[in-house]
């Protein structure tokens, strides 16, 4: 192990990359534990949910080390590790999980009940998740591994297919679960609010699901352009509020099987400002009678930053009774990555979801993440993945 | 037939029991049709949504004949009616239903997409609902027969378990889509917000799913002390405003497995005074991570007699990020009574379901149906069962 | 209507294209109806089970007219009609079915109780499938027509995706329930047995849905070709009877997570000669533990052709325990079409499911019937479409 | 932690109760386990698939320690076991299962990949499961503690309840297993083949799944007079080999929506003799069109004792064009336990499902096992459970 290094979060606006503390053999709580690996950080994503806490718009506390997308190399492991070896290359999960507990039993990882005292649900490097130390750095302790990592089959494989498979470990199942919860099938119509790295994935998720027709929805010209060249329909907002209209010009009809919401509480209104519950409301607004709403757009309880009371203690302004007149079901949350990462991994094996291209991804070294996290909450169209040891740049 | 007489929405606040013309085999648009029939009504029952009309909560033009729960006998058929014969005792799903339409064909049938212009669903005796003549009534028209109707197996075994079969119209398969949305299922804990018919429906669904615990919440005490009964837990909303606090004492966590909203948007707060969004936040509190909520409370898009503006127009603050922390999923919409209500007359029928008890059903004749509404609108715990013709009285 | 002409099953190994009745409002039984429609049948496709019958491997009456596979303009509606013009083109699903029985109100349109006397399940030009005249011919009434007939939404685009959209009556739905059956998903590894055109049909369907990787086993080196032309991992069974040996070397692994039989009881063994269980015994073999497998290939519960006295009882020779000790499941049955060609539609229509290529669909003019069947029976790696009125082959 | 002393297989025909070597924490293979618990055993279940072995029908070696049907309470830990303390009375999974693999992370404990080097699945005490040591026994060692077992909430309380606790180690689950798949739902026409404990179990299931009807048929009429006091609807195949009219005289139709073969491989025809296949073949005739059947009666790929060539090499003369036609689903294999046992024991918990009154549970001294053996092994309609250390029998 070289010296670790990691991106830190500082203030509202500010983030660092520093020389940080190794990985140990030990849980948030202090207690040692054998269920653990140590990874060498091949690649490690910079998330748009990062921008929240780095908008100061969480309560994370400075010094925190950021970062829950990551793909590593098994360095070390403790004495329960049956699984896995030395050498081998994994996806880990974001979602930090027991494997044990009734949750995870059920394959809602998301909200596994034993690694995060004060809610549930834990990830690394991130504000009220549990306190698990993140992954935008050199190395990663990842607990019970056995259970929580995906190995590849084959490791030259594995390096030659790094930038689809760094998607694995948040971005493409997030996308993945909004369009199964959104009941995307063969044949499917469907509207995706939001032309970032999460929406994309969730087009991208559609269309491999056998979607007819995949629309993105965004105000940003540049990533509206990108999303067409990958055949997904782009819907301009800047053109007009009226989504249901835009909607029939591409499919003949005002609403769509299935509705994604990639946006979440920092939604802004065409007329500008923020809007928190406009997203959703379009979404009950344009999906069809007895349709389904995927939400992987985050939602909040406390929201100090927003624009008048009641969303500052996160209640939002919403027309229920919209979705109540058409028995639409509504689906939230985080997603229970290792429910679908398996299965992704093999689409990409056999390239048939080419996920890197389709969410922009971009390789910077670890050292130019403070510039990476700038442009990217400028709504550059690109997903910017970390290269902490300059192997992936190198190849 | 004899002269047909039913009951007539006057004005708010104000129903009458007239004579009404005679049904015809023909559509709201004048359209004749060939494959309804005519039901001599055996049974017809007061709903609770039928008092959102009466008590002027609705744009329900005066003139409306109501009624959408209803069981009769077939009295005449149409040329293209081939499955029902003269004599058969059938249940009527409240939801009109084509039964040529993708949604029916998907067995979403309350929504059906031709019934009604105005937007998908219909029903009888229902403001918006296709303009479809109510049912509470000596004799009504039922279109597209054949797939609407339910037809009991045997006529004398109808007749004897008539008190409990009219539940199928309507309040059982209201209160079954719940307990199913709500993924009620063998061993669950249950909570159900209203102990009127439609919760007591769903607490009857969850136990004949299996549910381990079903407690049902209310200010109304005679309501409680009847569903207490019934081997439903009883919560007193009065007691408390810590509703999490009581679960724990019934079942030792704060967190049910499955929760259902059969309030809706009357709503009222511990405080008292309507706060329409009170029960929906209540129910992401109170169910578990990854728990599902089941929402047959009716929610509406305009409400002009609603406490504060945003409400009028259907806009409630509802603390959305709760249920998103919690990865909970939320069910709306009408329930598809076909898809449940065959299933749920085997139940009765081999004595298995006592949902007439449970409801705790009142017939009385038909021309009691003012006493009814005013006694029901005072959140009596009983069911009124309407007797148009005194053949269930007499027996 | 120009005169009808169609083709006749005259006996084993014989079909003739003659003058036909021209269809009527009427049912098998001669009932009159008004549900239904007279089609001009646009095109029309022989299909693998027709050979049986015409093999002489049923008990087909000599003069029964053939052809289940049908597409069509309306030119004559019955007075129940509702939701279809004259003029419309639209698919017809090869079951027969009444839209008002529970197993068509269940999707279960493949059973459907009411338009088949002698058991459930109803299909055109059929032995034992209740007596609807078959729609290899110019012109075809359909039943139920409202409920059964699958309307394309324009006329001009329909006519431009004929070769395609001609594939919903039945192959293509077939393999996708086949698939769907199997758990076919995103990534799933899936074996294919059979590359005849509902192999084919069945590996598109699993390539839509997902999948990483579609292998196709056969012995015909020409319809193997062909699948591999198309994207499929050809299995060559003449080369090895070590079926799990062939597939670990494309997968690295000898089992697949689904498995589909698209052979059924006229399966031949590695040997030669028929062994009508060998292939439901390899599918056991080379599915994983907790698959499944679909099985669209039919099996019969009496083969008075059969090699051994057993079989012509239906009695196959099964490694049941094979499949038990893998706790896999087994579906069976005829598809219920309706359940799936509007997605499928959706689909095509987008230029998503190129399944006219799949299956190298070649149009031939109706007069050419007798040659196509030849052919056909013969195993050329084509799908025969007829051109009943020279429509098609003159565009 | 005592002497330790368990029920030892001897050879066809012959079991003891020896003394053995007490626990370790060690896996099969030698390796030292610290994931793993010893459990006093508090009671342990003889099992029809015990008998099996017992018959001499299987390779079991001499001197293997049976028991797969274990509850006990922990005392001692290894230095992974973090959800569990010492003194916590827990529900042992037949299934060994490692919490890690695809199968186990998808919920299918019954196939887990890594527990058995020589096939999916493991089991305590069983031939060919894995070589973990059986638990008819006063102590056993339990394996990914965390992950396998299901604490109960309150000591006493599952001291009180220990004569139904005990069977959520198999046969409850089991029984639940093939009602899940055999598709039983509320309102549900069910049969049952077999009134042995499983089938008793699928019975009960069935019940609390909320079944209309549930039929169980046996020659035994010991057996069936039991079911009959708990509400089964006794089927006495001594009377007829008609079963379809026997169903339709308690439910007027001859076919049920879902069936349950509860018997297995050692199936006896209505002339006498064993006919393998003769249970199967009737699940399909007597389950509707569309219907689902359950098999958790045990089938095999080797059967040395069978009654003729094919049957010893697990083929079995099936008549699969029967359920083909009918488009019918079965579902084999070993039941995955965890998926079913915390939802099961909250039913029990509450006093929703009286399991032990149902199979007739019969505590007898570890010492009379042998006893137990044999008068199960006649057909007693009775269910063993063992007491290892007295303390069932004291209270």
């Amino acid at each position: 192990m070289s010296k670790n290094r990691g991106v830190v979060y500082i203030g509202p606006g500010k983030v660092e990359v520093q020389d940080i503390a190794d990985p140990k053999f030990e849980a948030p709580n202090g207690k040692k534990i054998d269920h653990a690996v140590i990874l060498k950080v091949l690649s490690t994503n910079i998330c748009g949910s990062d921008q929240h806490m780095v908008r100061g718009r969480t309560t994370a506390p400075a010094g925190l080390v950021l970062g829950h997308e990551i793909t590593g190399e098994v360095i070390e492991k403790g004495a329960d590790v049956e699984m896995l070896d030395i050498g081998d290359i994994v996806s880990v999960p974001f979602n930090v999980a027991c494997g044990r507990c009734r949750c995870c039993r059920e394959q809602d990882t998301g909200v596994c009940l034993t690694v995060n005292p004060s809610r549930a649900g834990g990830a690394y490097g991130y504000v009220d998740m549990g306190g698990w130390v993140g992954g935008q750095a050199r190395y990663v302790m990842v607990p019970y591994a056995d259970f929580n990592l995906l190995k590849f089959p084959d490791r030259d494989r594995a390096r030659e297919k790094i930038r689809d498979l760094t998607m694995l470990s948040d971005i493409l199942p997030t996308g993945f679960h909004a369009a199964v919860n959104a009941k995307v099938g063969v044949g499917s119509t469907v509207y995706v609010a939001g032309a970032g790295p999460v929406g994309l994935a969730a087009a991208a998720s559609a269309q491999i699901l056998g979607a007819a027709v995949v629309m993105v929805g965004d105000f940003n010209a540049e990533r509206l352009a990108h999303a067409a060249k990958h055949g997904f329909v782009p819907i301009d907002l800047s053109k007009s509020d009226r989504l249901g209209e835009m909607i029939a010009e591409v499919i003949g009809t005002d609403e769509v099987d299935s509705a994604i919401d990639a946006v979440g509480f920092e939604a802004r209104g065409h007329s500008g400002g923020e809007q928190p519950a406009t997203v959703l409301n379009q979404m009950m607004q344009i999906a069809r009678p007895a349709g389904h709403i995927g939400i992987p757009g985050l939602y909040v309880t406390e929201d100090p930053g927003a624009v008048d009371d009641a969303a500052k203690h996160g209640s939002l302004s919403i027309r229920f009774g919209l979705g109540w007149a058409k028995a639409q079901s509504l689906h939230t949350g985080q997603t229970p990555t290792l429910r679908y990462n398996r299965q992704l991994m093999q689409a990409i094996w056999h390239d048939r979801l080419p996920i890197a291209d389709i969410v922009n991804a971009k390789i910077i070294p670890l050292d130019q993440a403070v510039a990476g996290y700038a442009t990217f909450d400028k709504g550059a169209a690109v997903k910017y993945v970390l290269d902490p040891h300059g192997d992936l740049l190198a190849a």
